[in-house]
């Protein structure tokens, strides 16, 4: 068991965030209990928290965690220059062995941005499975059927061997997007999503073209032209979702589907504002995700939240426009939602243990008007004291503990730039 | 003399920047060497870099410190609430003891972000100018002239005591805004501007219903305005400018004027995008800042670098504008030459020794594929490792080193208010 005492936690009740002082006890990868202190009880560790913030995990709703050796490789360049001359060619040289290493090298960074779960969208999920069990953190795959597999069988076989993978992998199914995958594929995926009683993801609407590619190809936007297929009978949802029409948001509020808003992405790629505040009025479930940092180019759930409410108050023209608590619920709460952790939504007794730690003694938390608000507005990274999965703690103190040293990661990803990857 | 050795150091030349892997070496507030390793050379203190990147220090362009007691106390509402209920009335009740105490917290959040000067607009200028010297920290005041000041011929004063005093601190010209400003106390700012040759700074084009304002008040622009009366005769320029018409943006260009961008403050506040790359392209010199923890919240140049390049790239429908290297160049050089701190401007020998160092042992700084790329898409607080002002440590490994402990710095502020600060 261990305790964590002597400071703050954050909980999410139905009308908004209450900030008590109730202590936490973690016990075998979940919470099992909150409230005063209680006697009789050992700890293995007690962890006097002196006054900082725990807090549920942020959950990040859209990865590609193996996309992260793209790093500032090839940034400022126009989107067909930098997917044909960087991205494509360089991830083709991508093997299970540096998918595995890259994918820690991403793990490292959630850690340090008090992210306890990943949705993640790539392929060579085995290594990438591998990579998160190893590390003890939790993570989603989301499948990313195309036109380019080889065999879209092999989806199929990896929902099957990779869902519940060391009871820290889960596995949802899910296509790239519309434009990159031909009808075939499409009602293959829908047969599996019916097969299975699975709820179904993509790429959805991040780009003007994407959508009016699809109106070409199919006379409907990419939302409805998927749920008349039956892709979303099951529920799912899309990521970015900056060009939805009306009819796409009423679709989405109306199948409770959930919308992952990616604002640093799609700022930098200048694909658009996802329309967050009118979705979320709308009743659509917003998520939060961070896209790789190839695009974005950070992992850091901060930088979304901040942007995610800033943003919205600019284009509705409108400061009181997704407030800092209901952004807090879409990291925290949404997104797992969103990824099917339903057991990861608050620190609630029963729950998973996946915790992390605020530090409250930075200056940019001071003063302590309202701390939800510190952790939306003027939080960061340098504020995450420990991050906690699964009730194991892989990051205190700016040190990481996945069963591997950072130095190794590091030396390992670099060493396949070098040897592999062209820079301009 | 300090030596740093052992890591890399970022120079900037005409055509861009370059990364070497030269020593410096700081003696007497300046840097008094940058090239290979010397012999015979006696230091204080030895820094081993380890592989760390040591850059000039983010210079915060436009900042009002005394207001961060504000921070997270009333977010979230519109505007005219917030200024009314929240801002003014508590506003109201500093004193130069708050001030002090208030400033000073600023100062360790901006020593924690790898700023190294601040340009801050508020009054208590003497309490303000004390709190940054007894740190340590390099400020640039900018008077606030407005019909509110009981005597304007306080601003005079200050400007010939507070300039130079103790070496950290000068004073520069300037009003709050036109719409605060009366025709009379303008034309006396525009009177001392030609009596000492002194740029002159104001808020300006902030808000679209500022820019309509004045032109119902006087049938121009601000800026064409301000001009008329020969504010701008010696120079200086505006914060935020959101509202540039193209006749404003070539006025500035003409007389060699900054715009000081301030991204999260103008999208929080529902300002608008200020239209950085067309200045930028117009031959407009860019800076950049923070403005107060009251609207923006954080003090934190990582966000606003991030934020300037991601936000033209979205207005412009444009990912090669506004690269990383010359958004880092405005946050180093051009934000000290606005400043008038042209003795702050780089790692070059005989310059001030306003230095930071960089963590690059963190996972957002690997791969090492680009070092200023990193350093403004993907860097945070968390990689400031080290913070130097005028040649002395003031910040290394997340303590402060201002000559009083942080937390009697937090208590003091908590102190005031919970006495005298009315929250909602």
């Amino acid at each position: 068991m261990i305790r964590f005492y002597n400071g703050k936690t954050l909980i999410f009740e139905n009308n908004g965030i209450v900030i008590s002082d109730d202590e936490v006890h973690v016990s075998g990868g979940r919470i099992e209990y909150v409230g005063p202190a209680r006697a009789g009880v050992r700890y293995e560790r007690e962890i006097d928290l002196n006054g900082d913030l725990l807090i549920p995990g942020f959950k990040n709703a859209h990865t590609h965690s193996p996309m992260t050796f793209l790093r500032s490789l090839a940034d400022d360049l126009p989107l067909e220059r930098w997917l044909r001359e960087s991205c494509w060619p360089n991830e083709a040289r991508l093997d299970d062995d540096a998918v595995y290493d890259i994918t820690k090298l991403s793990i490292l960074e959630y850690l340090s941005s008090g992210t306890t779960a990943i949705f993640d969208m790539y392929n060579h999920s085995e290594a990438f499975s591998r990579a998160c069990a190893d590390s003890g953190f939790r993570a989603v795959i989301c499948s990313a059927l195309n036109d380019f597999d080889k065999d879209p069988a092999d989806i199929e076989r990896d929902y099957l061997k990779l869902n519940g993978y060391r009871d820290l992998i889960s596995y949802r199914l899910g296509i790239h997007a519309e434009y990159t995958t031909g009808l075939d594929r499409l009602k293959y995926m829908v047969s599996l999503a019916e097969k299975y009683h699975e709820p179904c993801w993509t790429h959805l609407c991040e780009t003007k073209s994407e959508v009016e590619g699809c109106i070409s190809r199919y006379g409907m936007t990419p939302p409805l032209f998927l749920d008349s297929i039956g892709f979303f009978e099951y529920g799912g949802g899309g990521y970015h979702c900056v060009w939805m029409s009306d009819e796409d948001i009423a679709l989405f509020a109306d199948k409770g589907l959930f919308a992952v808003s990616c604002p640093s992405s799609n700022l930098k790629l200048s694909s658009g504002i996802a329309p967050v505040a009118k979705m979320d009025a709308a009743g659509v479930r917003i998520a939060i995700g961070t896209d790789s940092a190839a695009s974005n180019n950070a992992l850091d759930m901060f930088r979304e939240m901040y942007l995610v409410s800033a943003l919205q108050k600019y284009i509705e023209n409108e400061p009181t426009a997704c407030p800092a608590g209901d952004v807090l619920k879409m990291a925290c709460v949404n997104s797992a939602l969103a990824m099917g952790l339903d057991d990861c939504i608050g620190i609630i007794a029963g729950m998973k243990a996946d915790l992390a730690v605020i530090d409250m003694s930075r200056p940019n938390m001071r003063p302590l008007n309202n701390l939800p608000v510190n952790l939306v507005y003027s939080g960061s990274k340098e504020n995450v004291r420990m991050t906690m999965v699964n009730g194991r703690i892989l990051y205190e103190d700016g040190r990481f503990f996945i069963g591997e040293e950072a130095e190794n990661i590091y030396e390992k990803v670099e060493r396949f730039i070098h040897d592999k990857v062209r820079k301009e």
